[in-house]
Order: structure tokens, then sequence, then C-alpha cells
């Protein structure tokens, strides 16, 4: 099996497996109890944000534990919306966010906020200057992603947070849920407020996640109750896959930056190999995108079709991310990038691990000739 | 080690452990996925949902997965607050409710809802004369808590879900977390729209709970995106914990069906040889409260030092509910029940699991006795 669709999830590492049932089997405890099983689980809980916080390269007291990227995201958004609202409401995203951003940032419009969804040029990547552009005197909140979900572009992180230094009251949010891990980024030096992780996509767990929120800023609680996380977000803690979610993110760091470049190498590699097939159009930029995203879309024959056809070869892939593949969507990015309706229908997304050698490309192109051969042939077929 | 902190968390079944890691490790896919791994996982997902619905008599298309009883409760109310605040924007609940409702209604009033918190009586009990006289035109959800988390007194679910039908447009939420496979409720019978309920207190993992949700509610989603649980709760779905979750709710139906009237008689023993220590008052009252909780209080000791002490002994029990007891903060119950702030202060709650069997009575009242003697022989040392 070649499991190619690790945006959507990943494989956890044995060890992770381990940390869990060492964790929920031996320390159970609540780690607010008083008791001895109390204090186990909070010292594990403690140890845990501090790998974190190290591997972020910020304080242990900014780590929030979440239960995902959806939670790490909407937090953020609902969170600086609520808290800051006396101050204005109006909010900067992108048009390529996850649905986690956008359908947050719908559900505040309801509710009386102003929302703007910066464009992205061709390659899928916003600008500055627009973002910039956009800005106005009752701005809150900047949300802008770090590595697409859909063509893995990058966006300008940096540069955002550098410009947004001149304007002190409005924070800034990125979703770093695909760029975690795999594409480097200085929370500090980029001048980032809010960063949200799920440990599901670098090989951790389902259920777990981390919000960075950098000292100082104050966020409205979605989840209220027992005070926990600093207040932030009430509920009995995930110790055992938050202790799970630390080893993940540490091995995923080495095994990342491990094979980063030989990634970067397939990635560039795959997206020769397929803009020579006839037919397909690859719309991954080739420079400023993720090592491990590849998007292109078939001319001619349904992406949904494709996936099932790739599938009987032991080849994974997906159509768009997860979440709109279900509802058969076009892929948004695309449609942001200018990429005509009928394109942005029939388009796949494949997604490496650091499992990925250079020795599979040969496996993974004909694969795909393969089934666009026999599904073109489908086609002609009903014709 | 007698582990007698139930209410705080419970150890996983090890059936409920394999469960979690087989999924975990097999069925990885993210069930949004269009390829077979993924239509593995969403059928793994569709059958913890039909088997939770068949343990609840209520529809699969009724049972929303969350990350536990602080989302559940969080959505409910707030939920409702952001679904129908045209409609009204006043809001019942009562005095002894878990911080995750009573934060999340402080939150809302800061926002511009009305909550009224309506009194208990001695005994922990709220009436529903009193629910139905706080009732207002613009009223627009009720929410009382099954079983009390701190004293373990039984609400009178039936009855207030019996008048609300006199009131179509009141939603009426049940905080079920302590009461779920451990004190019998029908909720449809009980006429009850949204009830919570958290794994990690029935002996399953952390990090997964349901909300019931009766078909027609609608709900404002707490966490929106990819439009996953109907819509309501965003976010990849924790598949291996909700498998989990599903094998420790029928397990513990089991176990706590047959357990219930030994844990019943063990808690009244309990009550009448804990009442009989001099200095020693019992909270929980003799009837109308569930078998696994003990509340009492001592005079002359700190309950944390009295905490402590028991560990010594290899008992393991709690100040209040788990999340009060970091904030050394009296019992609220205790309060609410009119009992005097240096009693409240100084109290101590038991919590069995289907584990603990008659002979364990003698064991932990004569622990408890000598915990409390040593205590009051430093205490008189330090006059
Ligand atoms: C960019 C991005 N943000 C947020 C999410 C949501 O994360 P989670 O599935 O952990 O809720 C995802 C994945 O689905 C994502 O790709
Ligand atoms: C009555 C009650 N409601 C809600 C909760 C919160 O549940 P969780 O810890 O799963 O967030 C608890 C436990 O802490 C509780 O006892």
């Amino acid at each position: 099996m070649m499991y190619l669709d690790n945006s959507a999830t990943t494989k956890p590492f044995p060890e992770v497996l381990q940390s869990f049932m060492k964790v929920a089997n031996d320390y159970f405890g609540n780690p607010s109890s008083l008791h001895g099983l109390g204090m186990q689980a909070e010292r594990l809980l403690t140890q845990a944000r501090e790998q974190i916080a190290r591997l972020l390269e910020v304080k242990p007291t900014e780590v929030i534990f979440t239960s995902g990227g959806t939670e790490g995201n909407n937090l953020a958004i609902k969170g600086v919306a609520w808290q800051h609202q006396q101050r204005g409401r109006h909010m900067i995203t992108t048009a390529i966010e996850h649905p986690s951003v956008t359908e947050a940032c719908k559900q505040l419009e309801q509710l009386g906020f102003q929302v703007t969804y910066v464009p992205v040029d061709e390659r899928g990547i916003v600008s500055p200057t627009h973002i910039e552009q956009a800005l106005r005197d009752d701005t809150i909140l900047v949300s802008v992603m770090h590595v697409n979900n859909e063509v893995g572009s990058i966006q300008p992180i940096e540069q955002i947070g550098m410009l947004l230094k001149k304007y002190p009251k409005v924070l800034f949010h990125v979703d770093g849920v695909q760029g975690a891990a795999k594409v480097p980024l200085h929370l500090k030096r980029a001048n980032v407020d809010l960063y949200t992780i799920s440990a599901h996509k670098f090989h951790g767990l389902k259920g777990a996640g981390v919000l960075y929120v950098r000292e100082g800023v104050r966020l409205s609680p979605l989840l209220s109750g027992g005070a926990q996380e600093m207040q932030l977000r009430s509920g009995t803690e995930n110790v055992a896959a938050i202790v799970a979610m630390a080893k993940a993110l540490r091995l995923s760091v080495e095994k990342y930056h491990e094979s980063s470049a030989r990634l970067g190498e397939m990635k560039r590699a795959l997206i020769e190999r397929l803009q020579a097939i006839e037919g397909i159009v690859v719309h991954t930029p080739f420079e400023q995108s993720a090592p491990h995203i590849i998007h292109f879309s078939l001319e001619g024959v349904k992406s949904e079709a494709f996936v099932h056809e790739l599938e009987k070869q032991h080849v994974y892939v997906s159509t768009t991310s997860a979440c709109s593949s279900r509802k058969k969507a076009p892929s948004k990015t695309l449609l942001a990038m200018g990429v005509e309706k009928m394109r942005a229908e029939r388009s796949i997304r494949i997604s490496l691990s650091y499992e990925q050698q250079m020795e599979h490309i040969p496996i993974i192109v004909e694969a795909i000739e393969r089934a666009y051969e026999r599904l073109k042939i489908v086609a002609r077929g009903t014709k």
C-alpha cells in the first residue's frame, strides 16, 4: 500500500501509540486531582507542554492544548472576535483558508462582524501588500494559513508578520496545521500571535492539537468551565493524547528535517513527470510550496473515479481536501487561483510523508498513467 | 490501591484500550477521505454512533460526537444562545451546575444574555416548581444537571421535562456527565432536548463525548469547518476514541446495572458509618442520590491534608470536584445547600466504581477514621 493522503491524516508513529497506551493505562488520573495520581498526570502534562514549547521555540505558558486544528482555528478567530469586539469588528483572511477558518468567519459575519477575504495569485499565494491594503481602523485580526492544504503553496507569513508590526493592535493568527513540523517557521521572529497545529497531521493521534497563544494576547474561551489551560480551554485534559502529541512532534521535526530535501526533490520530479502527461495540469507551484503536496487536474475524467481507480493499484490519494471531498465540491483553492471550474472539479491531491523515497516516483507516476488511461477508455466507451 | 475518585475520572476498561489501539493503528484513515481507508474509518464511526444511539435509546442522527463533557455543555448552551437569540436571551439553570455550564452562562451574560440561577434545597435538589416560576417569555433554554458531581443528588429531570412540555419553545439541556450509565434516564420520555456525556467518566478515554441533540433542535456550532457531525461539530473525528467510547458505554451500562444495587447499599452503609464518627457530617442525601457518590465534611481538619493522609493508606479521594480542588475553593454545591462555609471548605468526596465491593467498606471507614485521628492530633499539636 502506498498511502499518499498525508494531508488528510497520517499514520501514527508506533512510539506514539505506545506512549498513549502507557499513559492512558498507568497514569489515568485527572490532572486536577490533588492526590498522587492526579499529580503524576499533571507532571506528564507539564513535561509535554515544555517539550512542545521547546520544539516551537515558544514559552510553555504559550502552549494551549486543544482537541485539534478545527478547535484551534475556531478558538483563535472567535476568541479574538468576542474578546476584542469593543475595539473593532473587522477581520481579514484569505480566499484559500481551510473551512475551519472560513466557516468561523462566516458565523461571525452573521453575528455582525465584517470579514475581508483577500484573493491569491495564480500560484495560490496571497500578497502581503493586499493584506495591508485591506487593513482598517477597526481590524482586530488577520488570519492567514501557513501552508495551503490543497495545493501546498507557502504563504508569506514572515512578511505579513513584519508589516503587522506597524499595527500593534491587529492580532495575527496563522493556521499552521499543514505546515507544522514540515515547513520551518519561527513564530517569534514572524511576529505570529496565534498558531494552530493538529497532532494527527504529523503522525500523532486525532483529538489533540495546540493553539500557540503569544504571551499577553487575550482571548475569550470557546470552552469555558474548570479553567484548565490558563483558563483558555476548559475540560479534563486528554493527557495521553497530549503526551503522544509531544512525542509525535519531536519525531516529526526530526524525520521531516531529514527528509525535507528529498521530498522537495520528489515533488519537483513528480511535477515534471506529471506535467509531461497529456491532459494533466499541475497546480502546485514549483517554488514556494511545501515539499509534501502535489496537486494536479485531469482532463476528461472524474476525480472521484480516479481516486478509486488508483486505489485498485493500492495507491491512496485525495480529491481536494478530505472534508471537501465528500461534498464533491470543486477545489476552492484552485478556483481562487483562477483555474477554470471544469479543471477545479477534476483535481487530485498527492500528499507525501517522510516514508516516501525517490524510487517510489516511477511507481506513483506509472500508477497514475495507468489509471488515467483506463478511465479515458471508459469515458470514451460511454460517449 | 483503592481509587475512590471516579467522579473525577475513571480507569479505562482494558477492552477499551485494546479497541482504541486497534483502530488508531489499523484504521487510521480520515473518515472524510473517499478511498477505502477513509471508508473503513467512516464505517467504524457509523457503527459506534449506532451502538451509542441504541444504548441511549435515541436515533443515530441524534448522536453528536464531541471532545468531552465541557465541550458538550458549551455547545449546548452557547449553541442554543446564538441560534435562538432572536427569540429571546434568557436562560435558566441551577446554583449547583458544573463550571462548564455555569461559566458558559457567565460568558453569555457578558454578551447580553440573562441567566437565572435557581437555588436548591438542603439536599442539593432543585424544585421543578422553582424552575417553572423562573420561566419568562424570552426564556430559550433550561439547563439542569442529571447527577450533581459533588454530592451525588439526582435532579428531577423527568418532572422538569414534563412541565416543559407546556413550553415547547424552551429547550431542555441536561448535563448527564455524572449520570450516564450510572443512573437510568429515558431521554425521550423525559422530554430532554440536549444531553451531555463524557467517555472518561465511564471507563472510556479522555477526549471523547457525546451531545445528544434531539431531532429538530437547531444549534449554532461552536466548532465550524468541514461540516462533520451533521454540521454541528466540525473537525476530523477522533475515530479510535469514539469506537472506544461506544465499547465503554456498553460495558459500563452492563457493569453498573449489575452493581447498582450493591453500590447503593454501600453508599447507605458508608453514610451510616461515617455519620457515626464524631466531627463528620454527611452531605449526600440518603434518598434521591446516585449510588456512587458520598460527600462528607470533617470538623477541625483541612480537606487537602485529609486527602494526602488518606493517600498514605492508598485510598484516593477528592475534595469537592477535581477542577475546583486545585483552586481550594469551598464546595459550591454545599454552599448552595446552605452548609456553612467552614464545613463547605472541609469536605471530601468519595466516588465509587463498579469495582468496589461490600467488604471494602470497613477498609474505607477505618482508613478514614485513622486519617482523621492522626490529623486531629497534628491539629491539636499546632495549637
Ligand atoms: C489547513 C488546515 N487547517 C485546519 C484543519 C483542521 O484540522 P483538524 O482535522 O485537526 O480539525 C486541516 C485539516 O483538516 C487543515 O488542513
Ligand atoms: C457534572 C459534570 N459536567 C461536566 C464535566 C466536564 O466533563 P469533561 O471533563 O469531560 O470536560 C464534569 C467533569 O469534570 C462533570 O462532573
